[in-house]
């Protein structure tokens, strides 16, 4: 055996070793319960409505559901008249009217986020919800309408049985590295694209 | 302005001619409202929550809804428990206990695919569903436990008005093809891959 095959077999073996002892950490700590942080993202539809998902998820075990919207409009959609008519014991706050992308009122746009965000806050340090959905979040940290840090801090410091579903595409690189889920719903084809409306009842 | 000039410009005011006649047509043809098939596919957290989402959009205006969900266990999850004990009024159809990963009975799971369609056929006909879930219906396609050609033929011909959500990894390309909308959840990063267990409420 040449020299350098010699170092090549004790690299190998290094790294094998290296690999086993990081799968054998995977296995040893997949016994790690607690809530977990994640972020729904991407340009394709199914954002909002997996989240919608597991709010039901949550309530099919009687768990405690937070939900706070930013960037809505004044008309309900479907899955929002079901929480506020079906669903009262969910905790349901939407930014509202305060916000439309068209207002151009940016010092209006901060102060309705700021506002939103104080509803946030208290769940993300009550243990009771067990599930918090912040709902198009992303854009409040892109247009720097909310501290990226205060969000980020508020996230991190929240009771460890706590789940939290952050919605939106784009939003900060911060958000993105303390997730523990990340999903990209990318969009490879669209209705709206091939002239077919929004359709009430599946897309809002 | 020399010849190449000239013919820059043509060529420029020909693209723009074509490109408006494109967004006229399509801003002429956005007026088509009907029931459109969605599919959910990819490998990220999202799909079957998704869906569920739009579960609750359909019945936030009172809509009738149907669901049949392929490959699931024993277990129920916090959406199936939802759906079963708070809202009745959803058909719910599950294949259920005739069928696991670990059977290994292709006979036996065919015949339970096969069951389980003959609920699904005759939702895909009647308008008085605005939205049916078909969960997880892919594997049975790239399992041949269907015939495609039947699934895609009972899709096609539905009522107009009606919506189909299709979930599940992967699919045969025929009903990609009849799709109107394709969204892809693509794993950017899973909690389990850093021994975090899945979560009751949230992942299940």
């Amino acid at each position: 055996m040449s020299e350098k095959q010699i170092k090549d077999e004790q690299r190998h073996k290094k790294k094998m070793k290296k690999q086993k002892k990081k799968i054998d950490a995977g296995i040893a700590s997949a016994i790690e319960e607690r809530g977990v942080i994640i972020l729904l993202t991407g340009d394709g539809k199914g954002k909002t409505s997996s989240a919608f998902g597991m709010i039901m998820r949550a309530l099919g075990y009687g768990y405690r559901v937070g939900v706070v919207q930013f960037i809505k409009g004044e008309q309900l959609s479907g899955e929002e008249l079901f929480l506020k008519n079906v669903l009262p014991e969910v905790d349901f706050y939407q930014m509202g009217t305060g916000f439309t992308w068209d207002t151009q009122d940016r010092a209006g746009d901060i102060e309705a986020a700021v506002k939103t965000w104080s509803v946030v806050e208290p769940m993300l340090s009550d243990q009771s919800y067990h599930l918090v959905v912040l709902d198009e979040i992303t854009y409040m940290l892109s247009f720097k309408y909310l501290d990226e840090k205060r969000v980020v801090n508020a996230l991190t410091a929240r009771p460890s049985n706590q789940s939290v579903v952050l919605t939106g595409r784009g939003g900060g690189a911060a958000i993105r590295e303390i997730a523990d889920t990340v999903s990209e719903v990318k969009e490879v084809r669209h209705a709206y694209n091939f002239g077919i409306k929004a359709r009430k009842g599946v897309d809002y």
